[in-house]
């Protein structure tokens, strides 16, 4: 049996080499995700963000916990590419969770890249892809700081919690990041500790604007995750923006928009190899990098000229 | 006077006035930069990197009074694209260095993008291709984390200092992460804590590898940025690693592949721009996304048949 077919019939031992050939991008990978992509879809994708220490990972297991108890499956995806020198912190973390049901429902990995996150997204997107395949009902992934490749992940999810705590001023550092526009539930960690209140008020009263002009009450909830306080309640939120986007539409539309970008992704890969490969045959690069190092033309000029000499134009410019 | 002939002038409120429209990506910019790019190649780079609290500011501050002194003209770039929750800390910092020269011999900027990181390399790039026209003779570059944003601007220094401190493992970490790599210089800033003599030994100890297989001697530095101590061997350090690499070849064959590189970039821009128009023509692009959101069609099967159906293919291919 190919380990595709014990994919297929549901052996974990299977999903979790199909992750391995899919994140290394070993030989078949791409056949494989092309069998993969039909299968998916069906997951909903929470993304979690916000700044070191706000207890996203505590935040996020206690979700899965409830929903686990719910009778679902849930995969936790932590994405930490932000910094090598505090990046331990993040497993560490994960090792103290002691308290998660050990049956298989809940199944955590951890991408910690340590200095390369080129392709960071794509490797995440494709290893939901295969958990979705493989029948979880919910994948939580949770990202810390918002760099492109973050912001690419999260963007991706169908609902995203923005997790911020009372200390440090982060409410408005995090709606000056532009948190604002990609958050649709904000939760308020750790707020058994002083000022809490008042950054709830703040929050809901610039939130006020932002939702005049939706029509989803972004909530702000205060939450204790090593409490279990108000996590029922953060459940419920996250359970009814589900519910929202799917009625509005914006479920589908979102997906719809992430699809584009894949394609859009995976066409521009293509055609760059084409590129190097046509550049390759048809001129003469080094002479021309010569030229731009001793400054007898700028490189805008010269790849102006790279396309015309290597017709590398599409038919519908000729 | 265009803006451009004052800049050739020397105007200071010229160059701030393109660096303006080039960070923007205003009308001319590109224009403006192939004008610029033959004036560019003289300044010197150097890039320092190291985690958030390590003294770099404090560090670069000190290095460009010394270069000042010896009567060059230093322009300062301080990128810090990693988290806005913390992105306050480096603007802080500047304010603090008050005792810079204030004659115009060294100019400061920040890149805080708070949320945006996409194009940062390639602006950061762009304004130090400015700079470089102007006629600075050093252009430093601040970057914190190790972000594929930062490692692409670090990358295009012609020496990286990595600046690290003697508490927190950040020595293992570094080199775990890769640090090693892209170092040419290690700075331990704040030597004179605990610790920092055995992390020296440490550092030497791992590098000695690195030293064995390479024909520049990769020194670690203690330094001590705030009481001056050991700043003048680091601009030793600095100046030599230059006058190696400028003998040995590597200047030459290291700013070479950036040309490459932005030749890469330039072409790639180019071509999705056209694969965007191209499929805007030719293809029903929504029937295609409908079809993998239902679960049809995977998106590598229908990018590879988007190609073929709009003739995305080079002449070579036909």
């Amino acid at each position: 049996m190919t380990v595709l077919e014990r994919f297929l019939q549901g052996d974990q031992s299977a999903l979790a080499r199909i992750i391995s050939v899919i994140e290394n991008r070993e030989n078949d990978y791409r056949k494989i995700l092309s069998r993969l992509y039909p299968l998916a879809g069906k997951a909903i994708k929470i993304g979690f963000t916000g700044p070191p220490g706000a207890g996203k990972s505590s935040l996020v297991n206690d979700i899965a916990k409830k929903l686990a108890g719910q009778g679902n499956k849930i995969g936790i995806i932590a994405v930490d590419p932000s910094s090598p020198f505090t990046g331990g912190a993040l497993l560490g973390d994960r090792i103290r969770m002691t308290d998660m049901p050990t049956d298989g429902s809940v199944y955590i990995r951890s991408m910690a890249t340590r200095g390369s996150t080129g392709g960071l997204a794509a490797a995440t997107g494709n290893i939901v892809v295969a958990r979705d395949a493989f029948g979880f009902d919910y994948i939580l992934i949770e990202t810390v700081g918002v760099g492109q490749v973050e912001l690419d992940i999260i963007d991706a999810c169908d609902t995203v919690v923005v997790v911020l705590v009372p200390e440090s001023g982060d409410a408005v550092q995090a709606l000056k990041a532009g948190l604002m526009e990609i958050a649709d539930i904000f939760a308020l960690n750790k707020a058994d500790r002083p000022g809490s209140e008042k950054i709830v008020a703040e929050l809901n009263m610039i939130l006020e604007i932002k939702r005049r002009k939706s029509d989803w009450e972004l909530p702000v909830v205060p939450t204790e995750a090593i409490n279990d306080k108000n996590i029922d309640l953060l459940l419920n939120k996250i359970q009814t923006h589900i519910e929202h986007i799917k009625a509005t539409g914006v479920f589908e539309s979102h997906r719809r928009a992430q699809i584009r970008k894949k394609i859009d992704t995976i066409l521009q890969t293509q055609v760059n190899l084409m590129i190097r490969e046509r550049l390759r045959e048809t001129a003469d690069l080094e002479k021309i990098v010569s030229d731009i190092f001793e400054g007898k033309v700028d490189p805008y000029t010269a790849s102006h000229d790279l396309l015309e000499i290597s017709e590398l134009k599409f038919p519908v410019d000729k």
